[in-house]
């Protein structure tokens, strides 16, 4: 037996707690010896819990006993997460964690601990919920120059933007259904302002890079200038609006163009049926083409599940460093200005023949109710360019088009 | 550097050295040491290949050469790709194959043997092509009870019925197009028949269950009745048809029910945007909830990508058996006639009154230019009713509702 702590009985430590008892005959499959969570970690008490009896309050408890292996890391947030992972990795005590935002500050640094002790930080969880992306990159595409990560990496505004879709709602109104529902956070702006899809976005760069990628260096625009205009366009596009996560690797500079925006998807694009609160990721690499994976980006079950699968893969390897291929060295963006697509764009009536000028080989788009306003899909054109051609013109909107 | 060679220089099998050749450095991320293709087998010679010195016509250059490690296996068919993978597993040589017929009729024979000789026998690349699925069910998901695994896993079928779904064409025009074109075999009988899928399904089944699921025990139709007709209501109804295999597991009984069969899809299933050549498959778990894999299920390089995975993973476990669970113990498949679903059926005109009375709750359908007919769709019945009910009936055409 295999004996692991949680750290935090929130939402994700119970459901790891909850996952492990419930299919530990499945785990032992694969690990006959099976795992065994011996302390739960929390300051408050859950004396209703069947698990009340494995509750402690003081970390030291944990830190004391030689049989903890693996530690789940579950809490969030940046202290004490960060003090108390590392101090369990210098004693060579794995770490599974769903932590972005640790793993996004400072992921380079504990992977370097964990090999220096022999043993493993693994976080599975911390992109793409129940999604087994990481270890898909890691474990299944070493054979593969992956030239693209894309897709839906945040739950919460893949709610909104699917339901504003489908009823032609606003942005504010839905946003306040989410919140009332608990699918969005009373304080929404990591989510609907782009930050935990940079913060994701750039940890599957820096591990498709073998270097890091700082999410600061994410070229970040959020979905609250999205609006329900907007999707009545994108309708006679046959298209719709989904806020992605997109990095790609240019083939001759090798350089990575990374940034988190709101994206017009063709209804052709298997990221168009990815709705709600699903996550759909697109890796494109040199041999095998497209592959995209799609699942519960976030959630309770789905997100201890994936934390789970880094215990059982920790298990496996005690006494063993899990490659995880991100080194300190931090890489420059690509220059964003260069980048060449496609653009839809709103504007005043009066900005047409402007924007016939600037832009000669403009497609018109019209929507029903929507006079009074001229709108177009551009030629494929470089983010500078536009940039500096837009600037003439009474600007309502822009939207990028994927492809 | 660990030498490998390769059975077999057709499309996979030249695949397979290319992509070592080419990603050699990808590859020494992970492997440091790296691979190396040491022999091509092959009855023929390819005096203008780059790799024209590797190649050799006697299998006995490499079963005698002992700095052979890991032998691919990428000549299809049952003979005499059986025993050479026989004998280089019973020297403790490990074998990845591509090879799906193969691992359908003696895949949990061949693990034995592996485990026995300290080796593996891997098959990523028999099933879904270039997407990691069989390591995604053994490595990630580890931790879940897998209660369904479901979706296209023929490339083929999928091209000709997009192909019909777009062009309102019928089935043996677009099979002869398709013929011609090189995405269909002269004798297409293995694809449109549905036993590839089958083999495939049943391959996923049994590393799900642990045991023997027999692809002759996987009930199967395939596509040959399927009419631009049927594609007009399916229109109508907001669905496509694809082939599916489909596998699930009852949570009662905990049997499986397998089957092969054209399916109804909705345009809200993400099965729906698995278009043309592309293979999606859905696997659900107990915690985890609904996954999709989804990416190229053939051609040369992503069959190739997979074939190399599996190297890399033989190569960094040199000794060691990979762990797949697949006992001999054949294990009885669920009675199919209790699975319940709806139907969706065309009858003759004149059996409008007899469909009302043996089926109460059915749900008209109508299509442009289908008058002289009365097509419908069931409530949820079982597939015995259903059969005992449709038997009253002169039925054109009857396809199955994916949920």
């Amino acid at each position: 037996m295999t004996e692991a702590a949680v750290l935090g009985f929130g939402t994700v430590g119970s459901g790891v707690v909850e996952v492990i008892d419930r299919n530990q005959a499945a785990i032992r499959v694969q690990f006959p010896e099976g795992i065994h969570v011996k302390y739960i970690l929390d300051l408050r008490s859950f004396p209703d819990s069947p698990y009340a009896d494995k509750v402690v309050h003081d970390i030291n408890v944990i830190r004391e006993d030689p049989e903890i292996r693996i530690v789940c890391e579950t809490m969030g947030g940046m202290e004490p997460a960060f003090s108390f992972t590392k101090s369990f990795l210098e004693k060579g005590v794995s770490v599974c964690t769903s932590n972005k935002e640790l793993v996004a500050a400072h992921g380079p640094e504990l992977i370097a601990l964990a090999k220096a002790n022999r043993c493993s930080y693994l976080f599975e969880a911390s992109v793409g919920g129940g999604i087994p992306l990481l270890r898909t990159i890691e474990s299944s595409l070493v054979q593969e120059r992956i030239t693209a990560v894309y897709g839906i990496l945040n739950g919460t505004t893949n709610y909104i933007l699917t339901k504003m879709a489908r009823e032609g709602a606003d942005f504010d109104a839905t946003l306040k259904e989410a919140q009332d529902k608990g699918y969005a956070e009373r304080n929404p702006e990591s989510d609907i302002e782009g930050h935990d899809t940079a913060r994701k976005i750039a940890i599957l760069t820096s591990l498709v890079s073998g270097s890091t990628f700082r999410y600061e260096d994410v070229y970040c625009e959020g979905i609250t200038k999205i609006t329900a205009a907007d999707f009545k366009y994108a309708k006679t596009l046959g298209m719709s609006v989904k806020l992605l996560g997109v990095s790609r690797r240019d083939p001759e500079t090798l350089e990575f163009h990374v940034l988190t925006a709101p994206f017009l998807v063709s209804c052709e694009h298997p990221l168009y049926s990815v709705n709600d609160v699903f996550n759909g990721v697109f890796i494109h690499g040199n041999m095998v083409d497209d592959l995209m994976l799609y699942g519960r980006g976030a959630g309770k079950y789905p997100t201890a599940s994936a934390v789970v699968s880094d215990v059982i893969d920790c298990a496996s390897h005690d006494g063993r460093w899990i490659t995880r291929r991100w080194d300190p060295e931090v890489i420059e963006p690509g220059d964003r200005l260069s980048e060449v697509r496609r653009f839809f764009v709103r504007t005043d009536a009066d900005s047409e023949e402007a924007a016939r000028k600037a832009f000669p080989g403009l497609t018109v788009v019209t929507a029903d109710g929507m006079e009074g306003e001229f709108a177009f899909v551009t030629d494929r054109v470089t983010e500078g360019e536009f940039e500096g051609k837009a600037a003439g013109l009474k600007l309502r909107n822009r939207i990028r088009f994927l492809n």
